[in-house]
């Protein structure tokens, strides 16, 4: 038997994700971990037996949401010795003093990095890699949702309704976005957060939030007058020796912030220490696929030793003649015809130019260019190519350029 | 016996840092772990013996540097039932393979995060959070000393060689930071993250690199032109089916690009997968008491179960009223001694004016003022006021503002 059996409990958008991301990642795991994941069922609304589950799982993944009876499920899986990976922010706001305690009492994993900022590894980060770190403050943009209603409404001037609407149309809000737009999801996630930060237990009750709903086109505008932009944000930070404060709020930020230039259905914490200064970590906080990832994550740690590094399962080949886009730098003749020269000799090697900016300098001129990605090689080539040419006064430079954009 | 012993090999910047950070944490490890961490020895150029000081510890933490006797100490250690963190990014990059091998033999947990990236997390987040996703991708900033160069140049205009110097004086490049700029050290971490993102062995002499030294203030000029900024990149990635790249290379980035923020010192690393498009880690790349930090991280995880989310230890209050910056949108009047009225209320409560927009608009105006942090109950009290004056046209309305900016 070198099965790894994973009862999977829920299956919404994240629990078919989780449900159909397994099988595809199965082979690899099994080279990691020297197990092969399997699914040993699947429990939701209308079929299977969360006993039965149970009983055959070496494994429970909890992805009903909402308090029971995810609760009651988590406790009898973890007191019957099985490690528990969950994405439920609502139930370890609610009752993560308790749950932690029985994953304790019980020498049981208790897993939950999908529970914040999807795939974004704060919880990881919070409990293990900073463990030796004393955290004075996190700031994040914990929901997707409305980091996407405020980014639509300062690029396109839409009100909020309208970009509530096309965050629905596109799928980055549910059908009722209540919980999201008035801050309570964010209000969840910021408790679990400040529970790790300061080791200190916070209940949902005890954040204070307020949600974006009365944000209007108006705000964003004079706030680019003034140089800020708008974002959701999650705040928990210690006040004097023995206080913390935990709160949800919109807020002005100033370009220089590390989260302000987090856009559209992007999360990001920010994590300031006085001896680390500050880290920050962003990326796609929801979405079916990349929750599942982090479920997936938390599932091969259950699997693994810890700190382990497994066997390298593969033998790539080291590929060193690779695509690049290139700036290129040349001091020539400020003579008619050496562009014409130069763009032959790009073209016969397959070389695109993007762009070009041309300076003249007495009686030389600096000619400036961006090119397509090309093979190295064939760059190399046009090159050698071009230093050969008698309108050059110096050897040609070439700086690579990445060429993608990101949102 | 409820002590955790903790052998140093090496007392360089790191070593010195951890040693001094170690004693400020440890009863709040020991709250977290009912271990007290305790220095056992420390083994300097001068003092000390590695056998002795393996003989008194529980755990090794290796920050000598350099290929021996760091491995040689090492693998002793684990061959005798240690858990050991090492910061040895050269070590990993040409044993790495032998020292996987030999913890897994021996069942004892190696950890690296000081490794690469200093406290940034790639290690763990690469190896634990992100073994559910199939990697495409890493680009990564590694290197503080060749970024704060770069920076440099870019914002004074200066040369190589005068950055360099300044690097120098601020103690953000070494004496000889030859490997530093020829882009050695950051092949080295290259070489360690594309073998946990592929799970592919790779030697430090499998990676190609390129330095900055002949980066020319001129490139940045017209890479300005062009709306492009400059960074030491290194990057690892797969090239077909079975091919992967690992290379680390002077490159231009357009500004929306994740890593084209990132300036000074700091490190940063985009991890790119078609399952979870992609995430990004930044923070401070080096440092001793930073590194120090990321390696009594992998100390702490080495004497906690793991995903072992220890009792609230604290039991810290929750404070309400907290001092914000606000943005506040006044429409008023227009006339004469508005400003007056708004200011003396504000002044009254304390609350201090940054900035000011006013735009007329018919008989009305709108106000828009940015006021410095103020405890939120004072600025309540203005609020009402103000609410109050007959000059007043609309409730008042007010947004908080994050006011510090950042690097």
């Amino acid at each position: 038997m070198t099965g790894f059996r994973v009862g999977v409990l829920g299956h919404g958008t994240v629990g078919a994700a989780f449900c159909a991301t397994l099988p595809v990642h199965a082979a690899r795991i099994e080279r990691m971990t020297g197990l092969r994941p399997e699914l040993s069922g699947v429990l939701t609304r209308s079929r299977g037996s969360f006993d039965e589950i149970l009983e055959g799982s070496d494994l429970i993944v909890e992805l009903i949401g909402g308090l029971e009876p995810a609760r009651e499920y988590l406790l009898a899986a973890m007191r019957s010795g099985r490690h528990v990976v969950t994405a439920n922010k609502q139930l370890l706001s609610h009752h993560g003093e308790e749950l932690w305690d029985v994953a304790r009492e019980n020498g049981v994993q208790l897993r939950f990095e999908g529970a914040v900022a999807g795939v974004v590894p704060v919880i990881r980060v919070l409990q293990e890699s900073l463990a030796g770190a004393r955290i004075d403050r996190v700031h994040g943009i914990v929901n997707g949702t409305t980091n996407f209603v405020l980014s639509e409404m300062a690029r396109t001037g839409a009100d909020f309704a309208s970009a509530l609407a096309e965050a629905q149309r596109l799928g980055y809000a549910e059908a009722d976005p209540s919980d999201d737009v008035n801050g309570r999801d964010a209000a969840a996630k910021m408790a679990i957060i400040a529970r790790l930060a300061f080791e200190t237990p916070v209940h949902i009750d005890q954040v204070r939030y307020e949600g974006i709903e009365a944000i209007r086109p108006d705000d964003l505008e004079y706030a680019r007058d003034l140089g800020l932009g708008l974002k959701l944000i999650g705040t928990a930070e210690r006040i004097g020796e023995d206080g913390i404060s935990v709160r949800v709020y919109p807020a002005f930020l100033y370009p220089g912030h590390p989260l302000a230039s987090v856009g559209g259905p992007f999360n990001a914490v920010t994590v300031e220490s006085a001896e680390i200064t500050e880290i920050t970590m962003s990326g796609p906080g929801a979405g079916g696929p990349q929750t599942a990832s982090a479920v997936l994550g938390d599932v091969i740690s259950a699997m693994i030793p810890p700190a382990s590094t497994p066997p390298a399962t593969e033998r790539l080949k080291i590929v060193t003649d690779v695509a690049s886009a290139f700036y290129l730098y040349l001091e020539v003749a400020d003579e008619p015809g050496v562009l014409a020269a130069v763009a032959e000799v790009l073209a016969l090697q397959g070389v695109s130019v993007k762009s070009v900016v041309q300076k003249g300098l007495r009686d030389q001129a600096r000619l400036v260019m961006v090119v397509h990605p090309v093979l190295e090689s064939r760059f190399g080539v046009a090159m050698n190519l071009i230093a050969g040419l008698d309108v050059m006064r110096a050897p040609p430079r070439a700086i690579r350029v990445i060429e993608e954009e990101f949102g």
